[in-house]
């Protein structure tokens, strides 16, 4: 006899995202699914005519009937700007009306604006603020994200944000991979003076927040605007001094060789390459560094030039997909609207966009022993799907699919209520 | 003592859309409002200050306090296919592979694999579907759509579709106004033969539907692939001879002179016109006829092309923008959605995308007087949103920001339920 914690069963589809499962979807699809939990982990997975006769489930245990959905990973959003305040609707109106991002930087908006609305923030605020985010994202079917710091600019305010995230980490079922992104942006103080900025981030951020264990990547916006390259190389740097492993923003807003610096750094991601050069997804390709794409800030800030993901995939890059949430380029916790836009805009597969939300997704934060697919031994994190066939999830867009999200073994959310007769 | 059905106080910004309340917004914001319902009916609106004294709250009445959020009038979608079976997932990942809606109609995929399903399935069956879809609409906040026939395109088959969305119109809260679209394709069996199926739509379809009193609307794909010019006009002034207002699909995949038809034939909407010719665009605002843009069929076909949207509204045209709600070219229900397509496509203003979703969309269904805005005796369709003000609508996208959906002085949705720290 086998106690099980959860049991889903009669999964239509179950992507396993494995690759003990291969079949030609690329998804290791197992149809009429089951999946067995125990302490949180995935104890059994297989077909439910082939499951163990011993199992029994606890008194307290939970049994799901998928008949007719799809069960697959829970989601993983790999770049999430998650700790800010304030919001930044004004300048989506301007932006409408003609002006452009960088003209309403150049005014004194942008992330500048985030910045002091940030600083000026308490824990508390933040905290709130935090939750609400990880309550939608989850809402959505993601189970862990990776996120960012960079609205402090100031040691105290970067440690504040990455604190918050510290503290959301045990409050809130969505796990949370932080990142020191202090070199996000010049802060307004150091205007002229941007070399002292880079030695703060340096000689002092980065080495409090790796040694107070606040973070575990560490990020740099490499672009003509923000970082130079030289500038991001020895932030980097001295992030992997420190044990914060490396992250990029990469030739966004201008060719900039910012891939080619993630892949002579070992990065774990290169995100946004709109202007990626062939050079820089060739030298990805051989390091292994994962392309995160972004459509959400391709969309919000009309771009009109795409990634070329359609390349990167052929010459071998690991390509994810994310949000980007955050208040001025990205302002959507909905990776399955992520999913459409990376089919649409970038011109992937369903079967790569879910890829680029799983397993892709963990590879980019390290976690790809942990999560994004459902194999023995990992993180039950899963989630049911109201839909027919997996195509489904990226063409039926704009809509809560979400049936249940199980994080862990424990189911923590369920889908939308929906009108019935009865008055609510 | 006046007795009060509903009473809705403390609104941040409470968007009446009505010509009472003229502010430099456009959408006559009424701060601090409030809203009393009677019998279904909006009975007084203003400042929660100025609420008359008298007012008594009926036993079984309710009271809502929508302190800090924005109260507007419920949404409005001016232009669904509701009815239909099937879906079309595979396609939508050929077309991701590179092939066009052309090509994949071409090879018998397209609008007629919708007709083939639909003619096949029961009329329970597109019950229990349009149920669903309207459960969804609903949830994003629309409280009245119109819906198009047009996947029978055979006597029998288009009746059916007419008569369930009857049945639902009875059964489910949101409104529906209904279209004939026979004039959607030619159906296979009269491949070789498109005049007689002209000939079948005049002299037994549009009769039929008229004198079953089942559409209000005649509409007509005018497009070179389906119906010419001459077909459009032969076919909406039957309809008008039976008394069904008309609308037209016009200048969608090529400029065919269809806004000019629209005008011509005093049609209360010409819908897409990615095509629109400057002489359209003339005509259509000298005869009133609402421009209904469709954002979703852009995005879903990454068409490339945007209507000329500034240059309607600043010529004077009426502008809606709608879901197109269909299983080709816009497989959606989320109409907040739109309005922020609407902003970044087509470089609305928050201001105009509310508009083009109350006040407009009931214009261009003949429901102006009725719906759209929030006056003294109109239907008290309203809609709570938790979102700071009505700019942060579109601008925090693919998530919901719904409260409560009232239809007629009554409570018919509430938001979702996130994640708190209790099991659920």
């Amino acid at each position: 006899m086998t106690k099980i914690d959860l049991l889903i069963r009669n999964a239509k589809e179950l992507l396993t995202l494995s690759s003990s499962f291969k079949d030609a979807s690329g998804l290791g699809i197992i149809p009429n699914g089951a999946i067995a939990v125990r302490e949180g982990r995935i104890f059994w997975i297989g077909r439910t005519d082939q499951l163990p006769g011993d199992f029994v489930l606890c008194p307290e245990g939970r049994e799901i009937d998928a008949k007719g959905k799809v069960v697959m990973p829970g989601l993983i959003d790999s770049h999430t700007h998650l700790i800010f305040a304030g919001s930044r609707e004004n300048e989506f109106e301007q932006r409408v009306q003609g002006l452009s991002y960088l003209e309403i930087a150049g005014r004194g908006g942008g992330i500048l604006s985030t910045v002091e609305a940030t600083r000026k923030a308490s824990f508390a605020e933040l905290f709130s603020l935090g939750k609400k985010r990880l309550n939608r994202l989850l809402s959505t079917g993601v189970t862990t994200i990776e996120a960012k710091s960079g609205y402090g600019l100031s040691l105290e305010d970067e440690l504040k944000i990455l604190r918050v995230m510290k503290a959301l980490q045990k409050d809130h079922p969505v796990d949370i991979v932080p990142t020191f992104l202090g070199a996000h942006a010049i802060p307004k103080e150091f205007k002229d003076e941007r070399s002292k900025y880079i030695n703060l981030l340096v000689q002092e951020m980065i080495p409090e927040a790796a040694r107070e264990g606040l973070a575990e990547f560490c990020d740099v916006f490499c672009e003509e605007k923000a970082f130079s390259i030289e500038e991001s190389r020895e932030i980097l740097e001295t992030g992997k001094r420190h044990g914060l492993k490396p992250k990029i923003h990469a030739d966004q807003l201008s060719p900039g060789g910012g891939a080619e610096l993630a892949a002579e750094l070992g990065a774990y991601s290169a995100d946004h390459l709109e202007y990626v050069s062939q050079k820089g997804m060739e030298r990805m390709a051989e390091k292994g560094v994962t392309a995160v794409l972004l459509p959400g800030a391709s969309f919000f800030l009309s771009m009109g030039i795409y990634p070329p993901a359609r390349e990167m995939i052929e010459r071998g890059v690991s390509v994810s997909l994310s949000t980007d949430l955050n208040p001025g380029s990205s302002m959507t916790e909905s990776l399955p609207l992520m999913m459409t836009m990376g089919c649409l805009f970038y011109r992937m597969t369903p079967q790569e966009v879910v890829q680029a939300t799983t397993i892709h997704a963990a590879k980019s934060m390290g976690r790809g022993e942990e999560i994004g697919s459902l194999d023995t031994g990992k993180k039950a994190d899963v989630l049911v799907l109201d839909i027919p066939n997996y195509k489904y999830f990226p063409y039926h867009f704009g809509v809560d699919h979400v049936k249940t999200v199980i994080k862990e073994g424990k189911i923590v959310h369920k889908g939308p209520k929906l009108y019935t007769d009865s008055v609510p």
